[in-house]
């Protein structure tokens, strides 16, 4: 298991968007530049949201424009086609869409069911593809869902193949809850790889019950090499207020240079980067990591 | 993997050794009591050692007195001959002896070279054998020393190997500093099973850089099924300060349950023993699972 794995880190997203403290633009925008210095090459940045819906995603725009000439590969999140225009304005290479592997996920989150909501991203895909856009395309609640409970691999299976087929360039697999345990995380990606080809998959798992890295491991012996984290483990779950959200990126880092495998992420410039953003939202790091790692230097 | 595990539950010991509240005598007793209500089998319940040296583990024969009558298997520690008649007096069934894999390690631990640890024990474990005492034996810096770095897995095997000749029932590898990665872990177990039949063999990882589930994972694939863990991860690392200490044992029981293998263990019964033993200590639990377990119901 020595090749390469590529972290896609998701901190000014998905992390930042989940912690209750609002960071500003200039803040997120010398985040990314701080993750990009330590190292990670491809960062999601922001989400082209109505404000009212997520106002901690506010001013986007302005966060890509502040980092899209860094030597790096910016994502940003895309629900539908206003954000679209939104991305394609400030010249973003790379959109995320999103789709659930559960109705009742997919009817919380954004009150449509499965079908609907890809019905809605169609258009996006369809005219991303059109002007060059990249898309990757993110399944949550691969591994249970807050309302439905089990999620059953068919139905992953089954969402996973139509983003593939719909031209998304990758599909990353979320464990949204962080519920997973590494025989389903296996069994979930293995059914996914009988359809979507596994170079394809990334694995976007949450610490929730610190499942997350045993998880990895475990999609990683199943032959799976993109790795979705969040510096400092950003990010709570909303379905369990105070829990952990996404698995930290340094736990991952840590996991995988004792691996042996390389990562070129610096880690004491990935802390300082998360303790950072963690003064400003005002709770410590909980990646295990960055904890221990900050006890020892203190 | 739909196989047993058995879980050495080691918080009343190795955690709250370890914590910077003592706990008195009778809390630790209810703390026992309330771990084997939980479906915790075999229990650590105190150390003989000299108060002076350990002054936490001040008053173990009486712990061990007030939970002996219970339904399970409880263990004590014991570093010498002096431990060891103080163990045999209370009528331990189960002894534990210490040895480390690395030598900078034993200088600072227990002021000895690893051979001159293992010359002060022999006695004991050959004592222990005449009385009918099952004496298990522990390896600590298996994945690495905070004196001497990396440790060599022969230097492992070397140890591993002497205290089962010398008629240890069980090796339990201890990762002291959590340090490990699933690769090492692996390779480790593999070359100590070379010598120590793996049924022999248990895994005590501590859980300082959050890879402690991962390293689990993957010893068990290896076929190791004996885990040591500690409720609510009690006890830090004195190597890092404010770091989390040992696997916490709700970690384990969700990994476990959800890879489909049952350990008998209540889930809710164990995390009311960590929250009433983490108000005692004045922390909160770092066990991931009892900590959004805990957000979920507040």
């Amino acid at each position: 298991m020595s090749d390469q794995v590529r972290i896609v880190e998701v901190g000014p997203r998905d992390g930042l968007q989940n912690e209750k403290t609002p960071v500003s633009v200039e803040d997120r925008i010398a985040f990314v530049k701080a993750l990009v210095g330590a190292g990670l090459h491809t960062v999601e940045v922001g989400s082209f949201v109505s404000p009212k819906a997520i106002p901690k995603m506010m001013g986007s725009d302005q966060v890509f424009l502040g980092v899209r000439d860094l030597p790096g590969e910016f994502h940003v999140l895309v629900p539908n086609e206003k954000g679209y225009e939104g991305a394609k304005a400030v010249g973003a290479k790379v959109i995320a869409v999103f789709a659930s592997a559960s109705e009742g996920f997919s009817r919380a989150n954004i009150n449509c069911s499965v079908a609907e909501s890809i019905e809605r991203f169609k258009p996006v895909i369809e005219r991303a593809r059109a002007d060059g856009i990249r898309v990757r395309g993110y399944v949550s609640c691969v591994l249970g869902c807050p309302y439905d409970g089990d999620v059953a691999p068919q139905a992953v299976v089954d969402v996973s193949k139509t983003l593939f087929d719909l031209g998304c360039y990758e599909v990353s697999l979320g464990d949204t809850i962080g519920v997973g345990t590494p025989s389903k995380a296996r069994q979930m990606l293995r059914a996914v790889a009988g359809s979507v080809p596994m170079p394809k998959l990334a694995m976007h798992f949450h610490d929730t019950y610190g499942q997350a890295l045993a998880n990895l491991y475990a999609g990683m012996e199943e032959g799976c090499r993109v790795v979705d984290s969040a510096a400092g483990g950003l990010g709570g779950c909303p379905y369990a207020p105070g829990a952990t959200g996404n698995v930290g990126t340094e736990d991952v880092v840590y996991m995988l240079e004792g691996m042996g495998i390389a990562t070129g992420v610096d880690m004491n410039k990935l802390i300082a980067a998360t303790n950072t953003i963690s003064a400003l939202i005002g709770r410590p790091p909980v990646s295990r990591v960055a904890s221990a790692l900050n006890a020892k230097t203190r």
